[in-house]
């Protein structure tokens, strides 16, 4: 007997025939004696089909009315999961965010949860109810709706986890887990059985798309196992799924097994700039970064190396490569004052990344990151390194190899 | 400078272009200086898409979550007119019936208003907004949202328009106001400038579609002017409507010309249940009425008359025409006990009704009925009256012209 949170996104509720299999699953967990609550998203595509009606009115839309919009499409969903299970003769009751109180900042359309009251909750959970929650959504202090932005549902599922104290928070997706890298890439790639909170932090902000890093971020304040699974793994006649299925996300101490690099990942949404005969007054860089910062251009890795010009360098910096035309724009616009000779933006990078906790422990793994991409004849360009992770900068086209060498290099695809 | 309600139906919100078309209307009221709510249902066929989804998952469906449901049509819609609002300079804000909180009891698909808080509102009309108010629903006690059944728009706008002490609730529908017949059936059928609360009462019930029943019941407790009128009908260049334009159901005092007769109505849904050869026992009509008002089924007209048969009468009523079956088996079940011959059904019968305040104080009235029917030969087979209207059932063949024949005698085409 456990207290499950379940959380299904919107293709797996898409549509009755969707939302009937859901409601089949959560009946056999129900049925081993798991007193379960479950968050759900919009149908899929309903979200994207509101907003599109709210621009047809109002190109800008306000964010107040919007949020009140988009919150429709979760209510749907929760009333329908909650009829479903009922026909199936489990007892079960929904619950908007505003109804569960959802507690958040007024921040329409990226709201954060600030509180949430569980009594409800566990009452109904406590009288033998299967609770159906509204994913993404809350209400705010004046009692406004609010939405918590892209990927709020995990987010939704993560708090009511810490709130209810519960024994795990399953996230139902698309993949079966959180792999060593990009199966697409690596056929090798091997599905992890169990993952730190920080590991997956830094995967989930490198470009594994499994998780929002937001709720991730929140699983490890609160302490809360987040279990990645697949919508399409079955319980057995017993309700009971495969043994090790998925991914746990845990505290770095349930895991026994410490592997020195547990993934590597891919990102080409980066650019690189670099700002050629830059002026070595001492504040020429603090000057290019605090315009950038006021911007809200977020930069990642910074290179600055002697130019052939007498008394300058040439300065080079990433960014996302939404940010990097407006970041130009700002150098550009600046020249005079900060003192460069040239501007050069390139959009053809990649940033490939090793990630391990036992990076902490271990010397040696840059070493091996370096060897390997030398093997191959992959030159980088930048390098940027936290405690559990080493990224560098490399042409583009060389991304794929570099994620395979590097695979290969730390053992990863070793049973 | 008043404080005016108005309602729009799913017709008048059926897309983003007539949404468009409220919000210009409803702005030229506020450019005036007027204080505005408006009270709006889910864009037509919403509703009935919502209901029919909810069947595909369970036939029967939770009343609870059929509310959670289907209240996310007005939610869709409060939120786009408010956006069409702003989007014409307008300040605007919506609020779901929870967040007024429209507080009915927990009979979820047809629950009762039981109370309004219009602090909110009150200080969002203050502060210039224009308050955008979902119809037909509400939240009870235990925080469960519920809907007011069909027609519950239209509560809705009287219920709010009595808590804020509107000077108009206005009503805009597909008919630009109360008429003394149906224009289709009478082509001199004339717009009646004012009737009284009793009279729409008597009219509604008696087949008029203009307005609920139970709005025009709220606005007489509560003394709400309400006003119908055509959602075609333009304000002119000032915001101001035509002058007497649409019907405004009022208090008789207020009615200066009264009109001894105000309406015609006509319904065909009824059906003439006979019970020949009853037995002449006192307690044999109480068996029958009794049975049927445990079974929720209404008796509407009743006449008894002498049988052939010694000892026995026949007896005839009248029920709505969807609870005839379920009366005839009610009564054949239960032949033997009740004791008659033989049980007739006929469904081919229409009631037609003339109603006016003015009955109250001439006498006359259903003299000249029956003489205008007599001349045109439309027999009746029963009579039923009330202080302020006289119906009679007749052959379903001769409704029309009994309605045409009725309009006349009463000179109602006279200007």
């Amino acid at each position: 007997m456990a207290l499950i949170v379940q959380k299904y996104g919107g293709t797996s509720v898409a549509n009755p025939e969707r939302i009937r299999n859901v409601a089949r699953r959560v009946a056999r967990f129900r049925a081993l004696g798991h007193q379960v609550v479950v968050v759900v998203s919009a149908m899929s595509g309903e979200t994207n089909k509101l907003i599109a009606l709210a621009k047809e009115i109002m190109p800008d839309p306000d964010p107040r009315e919007l949020d009140v919009l988009v919150s429709t499409g979760e209510q749907v969903t929760i009333a329908l999961l909650s009829l479903a299970l009922m026909d199936l003769g489990v007892k079960a009751k929904s619950y908007t965010g505003a109804q569960v109180r959802i507690l958040t900042d007024g921040a329409h359309t990226k709201a954060r949860i600030l509180q949430i009251d569980e009594d409800n909750i566990r009452r109904d959970l406590n009288a033998g109810h299967v609770v159906v929650v509204a994913g993404f959504q809350g209400v705010d202090e004046a009692g406004d709706i609010t939405t918590l932005g892209r990927g709020g549902s995990d987010t939704t599922g993560v708090a009511l986890a810490a709130a209810l104290k519960a024994d795990e928070c399953q996230i139902y997706t698309d993949v079966d887990g959180v792999y060593t890298t990009d199966p697409r890439i690596e056929s090798r790639a091997r599905r992890l059985e169990k993952v730190s909170y920080e590991e997956m932090l830094e995967m989930a902000s490198l470009g594994a798309k499994v998780l929002q890093t937001r709720s991730v971020e929140l699983a490890m304040a609160k302490q809360v196992p987040v279990r990645v699974l697949s919508s399409f793994i079955e319980p057995d006649e017993n309700g009971v799924l495969p043994a090790k299925s998925g991914t746990l996300i845990c505290d770095e101490e349930e895991i026994v097994e410490k592997r020195i690099v547990s993934g590597v990942t891919m990102s080409r949404d980066e650019a690189r700039i670099t700002l050629l005969g830059l002026s070595d007054r001492v504040e020429a860089p603090a000057d290019v970064f605090t315009r950038l910062a006021e911007a809200n251009v977020n930069v990642d890795m910074i290179v600055q190396s002697q130019a052939r010009t007498e008394g300058a360098v040439n300065l080079t910096f990433t960014t996302g490569r939404r940010d990097a035309p407006r970041a130009a724009e700002l150098m550009r616009a600046a020249q005079a004052e900060i003192g460069f000779e040239e501007i050069r933006v390139d959009e053809d990078v990649a940033k490939v990344s090793v990630v391990g906790v036992g990076m902490r422990s271990h010397a040696g793994v840059a070493q091996t990151m370096f060897r390997a991409l030398a093997d191959k004849g992959v030159k980088f360009q930048a390098i940027s390194t936290s405690e559990i992770k080493i990224s560098v900068l490399i042409d583009a086209a060389y991304a794929e190899l570099a994620v395979r060498a590097l695979h290969s290099a730390y053992g990863l695809e070793a049973v």
